[in-house]
């Protein structure tokens, strides 16, 4: 199997083709979910499947399968994917790649006239990105039943366009019903972080995705004159707010070495240069791979928040406004990625995904992997985003490697069936 | 001098019917700089003053000084005073107590047929709030010399409308030529801090104005997503923004008990609720009565800003954007106020004054003194701003036997005379 070799020109070719499709000035690209210019970018990607002798399914919610046939048709598919649309000021790999470096592997299986036990099929998942209909990853999640059709369907754009009137509209409305049974999942992306051009490692063999608990809290003190107010009976909710920021850094650092947790909003009020602030709004975004380690931080900022508050005479409204679950990957997918990325002989480490993407819906129906590439600086959700096309052809050797392993193994796990749609 | 009794309900009727200028719905005063209502306020007062037999003189920047002879006229006046013009959203005390407690002074000396050694005069300084033209306290600063007249009468408003425009139009632009001898000046003010009330002092024997000095601040980081992004490599500003309002904080308790120092304002960029805050911008407002311990704070937050860059990986751009020199109130004209109110028999501490007030300017030309009254919780700037009738008269008691104390001792200090102005 490391005999065979993706035609790297031919993806990194197809990536700068798509790429043209919602172009921006800075070299990135806008081509948001179901837009017109998304419908380009699907009609592009349909038509070179087709070329490649694929068959096209779309389902409800306009997740296209572009399917390969396998020796034994009646196995579930060994399915790869990714998104098409775009963040209004993305990139040209985010998503893309994913997708492209999919269809680079069936091209390649024809390129060597190679039959596959299980079919394989590519996937592109609608409205990702969660830009223009919230929230992101919707079409992934109602294929793996999280959100019903109905929900995903209604999702409405800020001129209230909905989901479904624009699927119909751009000709994507399909009539495949929702879910179907999935043998193996991978999703190849760039790891939208530093961690892996920073260690110089080819390949990240993503073990988990991070679960995510996210907090809004108001802070209230005393709004006072900043001259005549002394020192020791302030209720500064600025300063309380400042302590918190600092108690979430120490909660991230404690819980290293993947842990995360950021303060990234903030609003003061008054918000004038001298009055001592009565009252302050901010969020706290928390995230690890462990269940039981997430909850501890959640504990450990609840706790940090009562002394603060005992502290600076303050008093506070705290919601947990979401929480995203951690998504341990498949065991024999993240084994069939580490045996890929050994005998191609990668430099590589294991790594934890922190951003969401839709194989964390798929995890829940199907046995699920990803494989993450660098990019440059760790940038994305910027059109600098970047990615040198060494690590482009490595993702997808590894992609191919590990897709028909387990599109080739004996007893190739059945996941879970999605549910069904009721439409 | 300890019989004689200013009339309380005299004092305070005039202070409820000048609230009827501009009164708000919520009880407080909507009475702006050289405004229509400003105009009415300053004509009652007039009125009120000639009714005292007063004889009114206006200076070029609109200053109003309600002159009552003494038995020699060639000394240079013993002055109180203080400002009509209000707040967007002020109080009925702010700036009026000073000029009615001052004509409650005259008033009195009527009543008891009391000639004066100087003469005594009652000022009404133009704009002191700084709310409508920028800055603060211009016209009593005009008059001490720090600004010129054609600097006074150039300020605008935010529809381009002058000063000396304004002035004009409402009838107030004066023959005066800026400055002139005072043999001493003191201001009444309520105290616009929770001091007094919390110890239950009547009367604050004022022995300096604080000084200030503000900064801005922009750090800068490096934003980054906040699922992906390690802890350890974060270039997080509004961490870094954190240590500093902690920083300053701690810079005033350390500078106790009189220091004051505040973030009042801060913004935070993206802002957006999982990106890594990679720039903040914040204000400091430092205040000390001391100057050398004022510029040992400032050096002090020097020290700490440049110990959170290293620590936080950030840069920063910093400049001090002014600083008020503190204001030492004259010996003679505090030991005044003091026997005052040791002769009546009111509770006192000495205090500092932590706002601005036409006092400052003055004191660089005469021998200054301000003498406070506790106001309810400490609220100033604000609708519900108020005082109890027992303290107005007693700060006006204080007044009359300080006044008194100066315009009759036998060396009154004539004050150095402000520059004359040019026009």
């Amino acid at each position: 199997m490391s005999n065979i070799r993706i035609n790297g020109d031919r993806l990194w070719d197809s990536l700068m083709e798509m790429a043209k499709i919602g172009a921006t000035d800075k070299g990135g690209v806008c081509r948001l979910a179901l837009t017109d210019l998304d419908r380009q970018g699907r009609d592009l990607f349909v038509q070179w499947a087709k070329d490649a002798g694929c068959t096209i399914t779309v389902d409800k919610m306009g997740n296209i399968f572009a399917r390969r046939e396998g020796r034994n048709p009646s196995l579930p598919p060994v399915m790869t994917g990714s998104h098409l649309d775009s963040q209004p000021t993305g990139g040209r790999f985010d998503g893309v790649y994913g997708v492209l470096a999919g269809l680079e592997v069936l091209r390649t299986l024809n390129d060597l006239n190679y039959e596959t036990e299980a079919p394989v099929e590519v996937a592109v998942w609608t409205n990702e990105e969660g830009s223009r209909f919230a929230p992101a990853m919707v079409a992934s999640g109602v294929f793996a039943g999280v959100f019903d059709l109905d929900y995903g369907l209604s999702r409405a754009d800020q001129d209230g366009r909905t989901m479904g009137q624009e699927l119909a509209r751009i000709g994507y409305a399909g009539d495949q019903p929702m879910g179907k049974p999935v043998g193996a999942y991978f999703e190849a992306h760039i790891e939208q972080g530093p961690i892996l051009e920073a260690e110089d490692k080819t390949i990240g063999i993503v073990t988990h995705a991070q679960g995510q608990r996210w907090f809004e809290v108001t802070l209230t003190g005393q709004e006072a004159h900043a001259g005549p107010t002394p020192m020791p009976i302030r209720r500064d909710a600025l300063l309380g707010a400042a302590r918190m920021v600092q108690a979430v850094n120490r909660i991230g650092l404690d819980n290293a070495p993947v842990a995360c947790a950021t303060v990234g909003l903030m609003q003061v009020y008054p918000n004038s240069r001298n009055v001592i602030p009565g009252r302050v709004f901010f969020t706290v975004d928390l995230r690890h791979p462990d269940d039981a380690v997430l909850a501890k931080m959640a504990d450990e900022f609840h706790a940090a928040l009562n002394e603060i508050l005992a502290e600076g005479k303050l008093t506070a409204e705290v919601e947990q406004i979401f929480y995203y679950a951690p998504v341990p990957f498949d065991e024999d997918c993240v084994g069939a990625v580490r045996a890929a990325t050994a005998a191609a002989g990668f430099s590589n480490r294991d790594i934890v995904s922190g951003a969401g993407h839709d194989a964390c819906y798929l995890a829940k129906v199907a046995p699920t992997g990803m494989i993450f590439i660098p990019c440059i600086d760790g940038i994305s959700h910027n059109e600098v985003e970047d990615a040198k096309p060494e690590w482009v052809s490595a993702g997808c050797e590894v992609l191919l490697g590990a897709m028909l392993e387990r599109a080739n193994a004996g007893g190739a796990t059945v996941g879970a069936g999605s549910k069904a749609d009721a439409a």
